[in-house]
């Protein structure tokens, strides 16, 4: 195999190039420079599915009007600590991290906050919105649905996301957070096209093809569906969001939610589910601290199975990478880079500089 | 191979039964009903693991004073909605029962309610408590951790639970509830060993040998440890499960917690984490309970896939289990009956009759 063209762009330029963009949509400053670094962030961390490489999808949508590029976000608090929040169809990044700075804000006086959001799109990495909170000092549980993609387990049609379910826990320094960002499937669609690419077999128990079989063939894999890691299990996940992020908010539930690649008569109503929590609610803040060093310390000094150095935190690879990408540049594809130069020509946006 | 003999015993029998050999221990007589009802409905269910083959257990740790036959469970409301319970070492079924009611009062007034609970004992099925939700019409996230059975992804040494995540949403009948009771590992160490005895391998992923290595022999499986659904997805709910239920209430936490089975110098101190939550806390409960119904019946009706002949929600095959067995009696093995009934001889307790 040869090497795929690289592109080394500095974080900056990057975060310019996307604030720019959202920006010659008519997007507020402020609203662009948060979604700029809602996707550049995911490239730092090394999450580059949900990186700057997905602009033209975001900044398709906004044009088309199927996102809102000045959305009426309106909080409507049916109990003191209990908030629906209406997206008004905004971009996600800006809707979720609102919605989550609102409950923190509850939760500092309450212990605990729930908001359910409806109206929103697409929001990126979930990890944004539970490091919002352990940066705040605060615990968050954060879910979304998104368009189907995966099977309810004994079906082969989707109806359910593989959307995320995130947790954050703060540590005592930000390599001690606790920031689990996962989807309930055993392997990411973009990891099938990998497989067949290299023309290997994927592994039994990652997909169903069209007809609902199991298949090992990459091909045959990508007509069909994707599998919820732990059949029952994960697919049992996969459904507690769509109700908790679905049925209870408002937002698109079963196989509603619009894909944001194809669904284009309608905006994509996703929801989200937030429950933000005081660490300290039930013991001091000094014995929390106290005890979450211990655990931290008892999970990373565990002794090693066969074929591992090291066992990390979730999250803590992705917190490694930002740092290290802060200081030489986040690795792009070249071609990837060129095709966001030219679709960003005609909104007049200074093409990517990078080496 | 030989068919078991069985024993099939009427539900309220079993349940006289347990109830009995609570009351001989001195445990009050509504305590005593509570926890045998959690067995008998686990039996029921067909989660056989968690039924009244665990009597000896917890009789075992009463009779040495590490479960406390009459507990002072207090309630400290550390803000009007977030409540952190100390069991006072009591029975988990009535230490969870208890913080999960107080949590659906508070739940019903502010639409949420969160309960830590510390010093509490092994609580039988998490479904229990789920089902206590949506009987009330409530939505509810239970956790508890547990003794160390499941290693952090990368290590060979368990220090985490085998322990549930449950999640419920009430369905318009008993058969649409969604009980989801999930452990994070890829399966219980009871079908390494049925796999053992029947002389089968294991397939690839289920289990480490003591050394750290994946094995696919049983007998090496049983030296070691089991592994979690999803590598270190998996292993990350049961991170999140040990950090809300431990290091966040004042329980054991990290490998603290004492096994039920082996470990007789001090109390299990069980940590809990409760979230009760009104379904209709953002839309009118109407308007809840179509979406709920549309939800349920998409789910029910997708295409199904190859090998399956229906899609199950979470819980509902356990729920048909109960429908039929309060019907037929509860299938037991027959040595473990006559076991049970040896065991109660010295508890003067009528031994269980059955056919």
């Amino acid at each position: 195999m040869t090497a795929v063209p690289q592109a080394l762009i500095p974080y900056d330029e990057s975060l310019r190039f996307a604030t720019d963009c959202f920006v010659a949509l008519g997007v507020s400053r402020i609203d662009s420079e948060r979604s700029a670094l809602g996707l550049v962030e995911a490239d730092l961390c090394g999450v580059d599915t949900h990186g700057i490489q997905r602009l033209p999808v975001y900044i398709g949508r906004l044009k088309k009007g199927l996102i809102n590029k000045a959305p009426d976000i309106r909080f409507d608090m049916k109990t003191p600590i209990c908030g629906l929040t209406d997206g008004d169809n905004g971009l996600g990044f800006v809707v979720a991290q609102s919605a989550m700075a609102k409950a923190l804000e509850i939760s500092d006086e309450f212990g605990v906050a729930v908001f359910g959001v409806m109206n929103s799109t697409h929001f990126g990495m979930a990890r944004l919105y539970i490091e919002q909170a352990v940066k705040h000092g605060s615990a968050a549980i954060v879910m979304t649905n998104a368009s189907p993609s995966l099977p309810p387990w004994g079906a082969k049609k989707p109806v359910l996301g593989t959307s995320p379910l995130a947790i954050g826990f703060p540590g005592s320094c930000e390599k001690d957070h606790f920031l689990l960002d996962m989807a309930p499937s055993v392997a990411a669609r973009g990891k099938i096209r990998k497989a067949m690419r290299s023309g290997q077999s994927i592994p039994e128990g990652w997909a169903l093809d069209g007809d609902g079989k199991n298949t090992t063939d990459p091909a045959r894999a990508l007509e069909g569906v994707v599998l919820p890691i732990g059949g029952p299990k994960g697919s049992g996940i996969a459904m507690s969001l769509d109700l908790l992020c679905g049925v209870l908010t408002g937002a698109g539930f079963g196989g509603s939610v619009g894909d944001q690649f194809s669904v284009f008569d309608r905006p994509q109503n996703v929801g989200h589910f937030i429950i933000a929590l005081k660490p300290d609610v039930f013991l001091s803040r000094e014995m929390i601290e106290v005890r979450m060093k211990e655990w931290v310390s008892t999970i990373r000094s565990a002794d090693l199975a066969d074929g591992f150095d090291q066992v990390f935190l979730p999250g803590q690879i992705e917190t490694e990478n930002r740092e290290q990408r802060k200081i030489t540049g986040i690795p792009y594809i070249r071609s990837d880079i060129e095709s966001l130069n030219e679709f960003a020509g005609p909104l007049k946006v200074r093409p990517l500089e990078f080496v």
